[in-house]
């Protein structure tokens, strides 16, 4: 049987990281642990296409200067978003003048790119590389559904996408995160065409991912403290519990979904929960890390999870297929904080 | 300064590969080269989009039964395509359980693939990869410009969207081609807004990377049989090989470019040439890896170029950026043939 899991002879670290929101993940639990959050959501730019590529660009400019980096020491950037044709990453990270590559994942962008930036630092001549990913609420829902001044009204089922992005900066020298286990995601079917289900598509592959991970490895549960999926939300993450129970290894007991953790559901109206790719990239960088450099937490799987599928395929009919690519992160105990001094 | 040509301790060699096109591709000079051309662009399915999805199955297939390998054996496949999320390689891809990575470099994912997956490569657990790309011009066409049924009137600088896929399986034992350095291309302004010439937009990133190659290296032009670009078409080929001569190193005369080689330009109607990210794909597995194969061609330098923008992005008047990641391709005599072997 092929093995999935990658090992990462060269550990992978985090040099530093930063994360913008806008005016709802601004009022949410984790508004305060943002570098920035923009009132109007407008960044600055005349169109919310433009806007998302500005937070990709804030994104990746808090990342450097919390860390001390010139944007000349990085050797490369590996970007993705929501809107066609990846504009936001392209247009906004123009200005660095890095070498840069563009992934698609869906809402798995940001573990997508952290995983093959991972992949890439294994090489002799590259030393940092700088993972960024965004979407933008505005941008996205004229894309993919309707522009929000016709107000549309939302299914249960349906999710808020965030206007988010995180950027993080990976090296090979000790910091006090760590990536050493990494794995590629499979193309699951979501078995469903409901584009306004999006949690409940991409729970199969979430479940694949997690279940494969550790027959694989023969982990069990005690080894971790958290099983992180990105975006499932309420419905989503409910599935995916479901799924975990029956293979009876207390798996579910330690799931959380960063959908569920960006909004505060009495108060904000977002239905099941956050998504888009900011979801998963902004609480990584604003809620996960610091626990993780601080020791609180010592072990965790992070997925961002996926649903592939585009407005045409929706409305020729087609089936939307979930992914879930992971990543394993850890505290390094043996160097303390570096990342929390460079933070403000 | 940033040094960006990556060399890689590990080889990198092609084990196996495979092209399908469509009518228009048939008809080319490069037609009876391709494994498979299907009279009526639809490869069986009931949508443009769909039948885009066909060919990366197609020639993914042609790559594994030509290499005489079990989808099992394969670690992991990146793709991408010009469809809107990339859905031609999510659903195109989605029956071989492999597990999967999503790029977007527009028409420069084709050289992006194989340049990750080389990387990705260096890592011990990964033995065996595979690069896709495809691009389907009536999915193309009615996505970025009007459904081809409109009747649009194109410009003379416009060019002809290939229906075309191609798919590569990298491995690291030697065979008789070689990728020995790679270089990440940055994003460069194409100086223009204008969404019929691709070719120009892109030329600027194609000078940027081939220079940028030859100022690190110290390579002279006698060091290289081609510089081929992916589908800068005519315009763009003649902007680039105008920077080229002003270097004077004589490497203007190296260039050519996959868009002027898919069709014959005086029989077909294609104007300023071929382009679609399928063009470079098919045009390197039909024309250029034989030649590497067989020892006709030493060493090349091979850019598909991508023209970084969105249908969005060029009706709110925004620049179309460029962007050319780099391979080095070799003859490698000490195994001679092999590839061949396995091609029908």
């Amino acid at each position: 049987m092929r093995k999935r899991i990658i090992n990462l002879k060269n550990k992978i670290y985090f040099h530093s990281y930063g994360a913008v929101g806008g005016y709802e993940e601004r009022r949410g639990p984790l508004g305060e642990l943002f570098d920035f959050c923009d009132e109007s959501d407008k960044f600055g730019q005349k169109t919310w296409e433009l806007a998302e590529g500005e937070m990709s660009r804030l994104s990746l400019n808090f990342a450097l200067s919390k860390g001390r980096l010139s944007h000349e020491e990085v050797d490369f950037l590996i970007a993705g978003d929501l809107q066609n044709q990846c504009v936001a990453s392209s247009i906004g990270l123009s200005s660095f003048s890095i070498p840069f590559l563009g992934v698609y994942g869906a809402c798995s962008t940001c573990t997508e790119s952290l995983l093959i930036a991972s992949l890439m630092l294994q090489s002799e001549s590259l030393k940092i590389g700088a993972a960024i990913t965004s979407s933008h609420n505005s941008a996205a829902e004229r894309q993919f559904r309707t522009p929000i001044e016709y107000g549309g009204q939302r299914t249960k089922t349906a999710q808020w996408t965030a206007t988010a992005a995180g950027a993080f900066i990976l090296k090979k020298e000790p910091s006090a995160v760590m990536i050493d286990e990494v794995m590629v995601g499979k193309i699951i079917s979501g078995e469903t065409t409901d584009g306004s289900n999006m949690g409940g598509a991409m729970a199969f592959s979430a479940a694949d991912t997690i279940i494969s991970y550790f027959n694989e490895s023969g982990a069990e549960a005690r080894d971790f403290d958290l099983i992180i999926t990105g975006d499932l939300g309420k419905v989503g993450s409910s599935i995916l519990r479901d799924i975990l129970a029956r293979e009876k290894k207390g798996l579910e007991r330690l799931h959380t979904d960063c959908g569920l953790l960006l909004y505060d559901d009495k108060k904000q109206d977002v239905h099941s929960g956050a998504s888009g790719c900011g979801t998963s990239a902004s609480v990584l960088a604003t809620y996960f890390l610091p626990r993780l450099e601080s020791g609180k937490l010592k072990n965790i799987l992070f997925l961002s999870t996926g649903a592939l599928m585009s407005p045409s395929s929706l409305l020729q009919g087609e089936s939307i297929f979930g992914i879930a690519p992971l990543i394993k992160l850890s505290h390094n105990p043996k160097v303390q904080g570096d990342l929390s001094t460079i933070q403000h």
